[in-house]
């Protein structure tokens, strides 16, 4: 194969209780990405449409990512890429992942599947380092996983994929407000109390026993984050009334999406995920603020080649 | 019924990276107890062998587990119960939780089950708050649904029994000091950094995760403690040359058994259970402490009537 076009899914970070380590990958939001062989070494991007980001082979998290990729391989050509890019930077739903996962992806496919997910993980989060400083690894993780992910621990890398309910949709609504993940983990705070931790911990290990069980009742009873989204929640315009709505509609949980500013919420059923969205929709147009809204089902193949 | 004799089961809480929310279950150490129907109101303890513990109802953590249920009861009658302790109070393998939970549980079977576990570990947090000030469930919930449990949250009590990989073993050592749950809870510190608490939150859910998929790599690398046994191992002689012993000898992972002192180690399989009992042991007797060891299979029962 020469030539592939994948989708770059969107991914949700977080998922509440699971601060930088769970994320969860989504179907029907996501960038276009057509990845080429070449003779000539070296990455380049030869267009982007949708977004004015940076064309620059070192400046862009996909080439940074397929650099990373590329110094690892005996390939001795190079690639070109065409970025068709849907989901908006800084909007909270794993931009800047999507290019980084979708770009390594689409390249060991062409290589022949030389390289693990966890690999391909390790060089997609270079991507991640030039678009926030920090080479998390919570949205490339699902994007090339697909379904839930856990971030176990970095040292080494340690990704746990997590089976997927399969009633679960989500709903995303991004305000179209731009916050920086960097300026968004500036604010917050470097210690928490104990005693919130247990909680959170208690959370995130209730969350996962819900996946593995299927349990709806019990992911909504671990859906709660006292750790972050009480600091970052104030960045984001009607989040507590989008929250208290989207759990009045039905929302087995909700929350902030990454670092914001998009709000995530989790349903049972397609449907209840669509009233979700309308609540949230309600919300953002009583107080006059524009916003997309997606509502997803789990994407359980992550990154994948379309025709 | 009129009388019951039942095995109450020492059990390891916390278990490394689920500080105050996991615990499980041991089969081969606990106490015995019967308790019989009285027609006289109220409860009496009217035998304690093995260990020197108060025999006033209102001083005795079985006595106050046994009011709570009583309380909540339309019983007109009462209970006696002959206690036949060999779990060492202070040993930080639940020994006042064996008491409490099983107390409650033989009650509620001579009474004809009206309670649901999770009202039994409400009625046993009683018990807990006698021994140590805080009503936790870490221990009794183990004991009363049998292996691996988490406490999701209190707010209201949120049990969420795991599942418990068939090849697991415990080891768990004493060694013959004492430390009391409430001075061991006072050297914690209130805040923990919120970098530790991302370490802790992936290690639960990679071992949550690693219970449901029976994956022992994945418990062995989750069974790590950045947050309290760095303090609290201080207070236990010999602690990091116990643990790099016992990991030496195959263990999964090792760690402080609920407040301590006793460190507890899972394996797979009772062989190198065994083989981590006599590293520990080796340790203990070149330094001249006094110990008692434990192998045990978990028991997935919890609490269970013997004959």
């Amino acid at each position: 194969m020469e030539e592939i076009k994948v989708f770059c899914p969107a991914t949700i970070a977080n998922l509440s209780c699971g601060f930088d380590v769970l994320g969860v990958a989504l179907d029907a939001v996501g960038d276009e990405m057509i990845v080429r062989k070449t003779e000539e070494k070296g990455i380049r991007i030869t267009k982007i449409t949708g977004q004015d980001l940076p064309a620059a082979t070192e400046k862009n998290v996909a080439g940074v990512a397929g650099l990373a990729l590329l110094d690892k391989t005996e390939y001795t050509g190079g690639f070109e890429i065409e970025i068709y890019k849907k989901i908006k930077p800084g909007s909270g739903i794993g931009s800047s992942a999507a290019s980084s996962a979708g770009a390594v992806w689409a390249m060991n496919t062409l290589l022949g599947n030389p390289f693990s997910a966890s690999e391909l993980v390790e060089f997609a989060m270079e991507g991640e380092r030039l678009a926030s400083d920090v080479a998390h690894a919570d949205n490339v993780a699902p994007a090339l996983f697909g379904g839930f992910t856990l971030v176990r621990g970095y040292n080494p890398l340690d990704i746990v994929p997590l089976p997927t309910p399969k009633e679960l949709y989500a709903t995303v609504i991004h305000p179209q407000i731009e916050i920086k993940t960097s300026d968004s983990r500036k604010i917050l705070k470097t210690n928490i109390t104990l005693q919130k931790g247990i909680q959170q911990w208690g959370n995130l290990g209730g969350l996962v026993a819900g996946l593995f069980q299927s349990d709806y009742e019990l992911i909504s009873r671990s859906l709660e984050d006292h750790v972050v989204e009480p600091i970052r929640s104030i960045l984001i315009p009607g989040f507590d009334d989008i929250k208290s709505k989207s759990l009045e509609a039905g929302a087995l949980g909700c929350g902030i999406s990454g670092s914001g500013p998009s709000i995530f919420a989790l349903s049972k059923s397609e449907d209840t995920a669509q009233k979700v969205a309308q609540a949230m929709e309600r919300v953002y147009e009583a107080i006059d603020v524009e916003f997309d809204v997606h509502v997803s089902p789990i994407n359980e193949l992550g990154v994948k080649q379309v025709f």
